[in-house]
């Protein structure tokens, strides 16, 4: 716990430091805490079986009656996808914007619990207060609709949160980033500046979303059959701009995908996006209209094997099957990690004769995130006293502080931290304070942190070398063996190949329980820890694998 | 088996099409086969445990008495790296460069097989001659010395095959590649080009090594402290430029890592490598000089845990650990996969006080493939008859028919196969012939195809969910249960939590078996059945996982 320090704020990064996703952060003065996003991760590879991640918010559990609610900047996953898991334990306000909650209010539905929590709306440009903060929602530029930055008036000065943002000057919407606003908080004075860092290695600016909808435009206009374009469920913007394609020339549009047709329905009603009634068609309708007047929108653009566009490559979808003349788009980027998988659902598509234009090939992607001098415009206008990189790597973060240092800033003043290490700002003064609990919780089917890093382990080493059981009965009194030993296997070695080596394991485990007997011992552990070391030694010089040996002895 | 065809040469690619490695491809006549290189694969990450991936060689085998040699076009692992494995089944000679060979000694005495292979040495513009077959070893330029395209001179035409290559005007050997002699060939009849795709999706040109010798030697000039550079083993002329760079700068040089020091020693034992010895150190001397007159050069450029820089990283090698003041360039892009990894390592350089220049934020690390327009200008001095797309994903070969055809190719002499699909060519046809049992052997420590796809698939199962053992000992006769059930698991969830779960389990396992008893069920596959059955039903319902069940009956 940290002391109290009346006339101090501190800043406690709870995730989204050192890590993509998963992003929370904690302001806290006197008796209040208020908190920024409460985003999940997707696990990485190292994370056998684990579904996401979610941030362990033991000091706000340990603090929850300081705790007045959750701003969100915007409707991501990485920054909202948490909240059913963590409302569930600290059920207090949240509040966002119109097209954020509207996401928030999906996912708690599904969860069975909006009924139960509190969802409050802000209109952008409007302020929320507390005893002791203010908070103003302002407008910036994502790939998603309605996202904002944060400025969080405090007692000894203003910090600003720019959440995830770019500078794009011909957004979609017409909406375009309040630099206005910015320059006026930068005119006065802000105490704190924490802004995305995740595109800090890439030089230049992003390029505005307009140009993707020309490029799209122009690529509709040569498809001869029907166009599949895969994109982010939530990149609404993205998602309008192909149903203006289509619009263009005349096609009908259908969704595909949960996340595709969930979103898109949620967007139309709330008014982020427009498609006349009678242009939206479902999948099953598909083969009533020419194939020059069908778009199909669809999920999958990262190749997830389970989404619909990789069912649709590997024939599984039930609706949807590639045709000669089909054109597919993937309309996205590889998330890092998931290169494979998109160059393997290309090969597919290819192989069952669909045309496929993607980002290697043609410009149909654009990120979401500011390049350096989209973040150099963002410091020059706000001139923070203290800047804390957020949302990245380490080395985006590292990265984004030797940003701000080329633009003349004090590198005292730069605080690259990591999550848990929490910063307490005075009006002049900014300092690196406590280590707050924090990490992160696992989430696996229902089981929230049941599962830890030594069941991650386990699930590693299985899946590098397979499991082997050895089970034997034993009579109590006269310590011989009454049945086996039997030894079983999965995934260690092609059960055809194996007989004449799992003939000689038992041979092995037989002379290491002959020894036991003979030195009289008795003890349960010590003989299990015996045959797995004999076991163990006898499978490695044979196959050079390590399989998890599990002694089994039933005693009668 | 392909019917004879006397007059007709066959091109048989038994792999390095639709997948990036494991290149291997058999040129037959009448009563001979040459094979054009014979490469390994990395595996991918849905191949558990695997070491590595070679081509399946079922057609060599069976037509053994035919095949006369192997050819190498250069000593990259994905071209080199299976004849091991092969050589021990198929033991015909072996013709390459000087180089390519030093790399394939070292790699067969490695096996304890080297007095037991036929390796014939080929100077760059010479030929090889069997009855049918003249081959050609034609200088190109690529990411490691020595390395060749090669002109097969058959009954029926000139085939081409490139090997991996990129036009460098400006190479550090000074060695460049013989556009002469391919313009002579184009003026001439070239039947068939078999040319590499791996880099067809980039436009422009694959800039010259030299550029990134330059940029070194600015990067090592503001170096305070000690240089760290990891770079690919085999890739000698950048080790040569950053052996350059640091005697520029009076810097001593020491090799770190297995496959560092090894290639590095081949490479100057045969002079492709220049360092005077005075400037040779080990790493044990590091400590002798000051640190700006240090370099360390080093393996892990991908951020393989178990490689020199990662352990670096990880403060757990032995003799080097990161101090404030090193400068650690990573003069490599990484492979597709191994993006977090690099990431990871990043990070850890980072935290640890080192400053890291990476691919992201300097040019140090430039392609050893052809882009768009250097791959235009292959076909043009060949002008082939035929063209089949090499080395690459199904998507490269198709760009690259695409490009092909962009020069004015007609698409019916483009043939983009997959491993497998063999084309017979006469003097002025080629067409699709038979399918020739192809794919992909896996290794795992000393088992060579002893793990197949249901092995891996269990793996894959286990890393999600792990695997739950449930043994019961019964009495034969009686059918009560002696002992048991005992149930343990391994990756499936957190011990301490799990404690009702195991007992509930067990009364389901327990439950299961009255209703067998019941029913006079006494066949023990069945009851096994029965138990995974309800037993996964009910961790299912309780935990949405599906762990391995292994059900073991033990009868006395």
């Amino acid at each position: 716990m940290i002391t109290k320090n009346k006339n101090k704020v501190k800043v406690i990064p709870l995730g989204g430091l050192g890590e993509i996703g998963k992003n929370i952060t904690a302001i806290e003065y006197d008796n209040e805490i208020i908190v920024i996003d409460c985003g999940l991760a997707f696990p990485d590879a190292e994370m056998y079986g684990v579904d996401l991640v979610i941030p362990d918010i033991t000091y706000l559990l340990n603090n929850s009656e300081k705790v007045k609610g959750f701003v969100l900047t915007h409707g991501h996953e990485d920054h909202i996808g948490a909240l059913p898991y963590v409302l569930n334990r600290l059920n207090i306000p949240v509040y966002g914007t119109r097209l954020t909650l509207g996401l928030v209010k999906s996912k708690l539905e599904e969860h069975n619990m909006l009924s139960d929590c509190t969802l409050h709306e802000v209109k952008i440009g409007e302020e929320i207060k507390t005893e002791n903060f203010r908070v103003e929602f302002i407008r910036t530029c994502h790939s998603i609709a309605d996202a904002c930055a944060l400025a969080i008036y405090t007692p000894e000065g203003v910090i600003v949160h720019t959440g995830d943002f770019k500078i794009d000057y011909t957004p979609i919407d017409g909406e375009v980033v309040n630099i206005q606003r910015f320059a006026k908080l930068g005119s006065q004075r802000v105490l704190l500046l924490m802004a995305d860092s995740t595109n800090v290695e890439r030089p230049g600016y992003t390029v505005s979303e307009t140009v993707i909808g020309e490029n799209l435009t122009n690529i509709f206009g040569n498809a001869k059959g029907r166009v599949i374009v895969a994109s982010f469920a939530s990149n609404i913007h993205r998602i309008q701009q192909i149903i203006n394609s289509s619009l263009y020339y005349g096609r009908k549009v259908a969704f595909s995908g949960r996340s595709m047709e969930k979103i898109s329905s949620i967007a139309m009603e709330l008014g982020y996006m427009h498609l006349p009634k009678e242009h939206l068609i479902t999948v099953d309708d598909i083969n009533k209209y020419p194939c020059d007047k069908i778009t199909i929108i669809t999920t999958g653009s990262q190749g997830e094997p389970m989404a619909a566009l990789s069912r649709i490559a590997s024939s599984t979808h039930k609706k949807i099957s590639i045709q000669n003349g089909d054109l597919v788009i993937i309309s996205a980027s590889p998330i890092p990690g998931n290169e494979k998988f998109i160059s393997k659902l290309i090969d597919e598509l290819f192989k069952k004769g669909a045309e496929v234009i993607y980002d290697a090939i043609e410009e149909v992607h654009v990120s979401g995130h500011a390049c350096q001098e989209e973040l150099k415009l963002m410091h020059t206008l706000l001139k923070p006293k203290f800047f804390m990189p957020v949302h990245g790597e380490y080395r985006h973060l590292r990265q984004h502080g030797l940003l701000a240092e080329s633009l003349g800033m004090d590198s005292k003043n730069i605080f690259v931290l990591e999550t848990g290490q929490s910063l307490e700002l005075s009006r002049n003064r900014a300092r690196k304070s406590a280590i707050v609990h924090s990490g992160a919780v696992m989430v696996d089917g229902i089981g929230i942190g049941d599962v830890g890093s030594i069941v991650i382990r386990d699930r590693k080493h299985l899946s590098q070398d397979g499991v082997l059981t050895v089970v034997v009965t034993i009579d109590k009194q006269s310590f011989s063996i009454l049945s086996g030993p039997d030894i079983i296997t999965r995934g260690f070695i092609y059960m055809r190949e194996s007989g004449d080596l799992i003939r000689e394991a038992t041979e092995v485990v037989k002379l290491e329980l002959d020894k036991c007997m003979e030195r009289k011992v008795k003890d349960w552990f010590t003989i299990k820890s015996n045959i797995k070391d004999s076991l163990g030694q006898f499978l490695y010089n044979k196959t050079r694998r390590k399989p998890i040996i599990l002694p089994i002895i039933m005693e009668i």
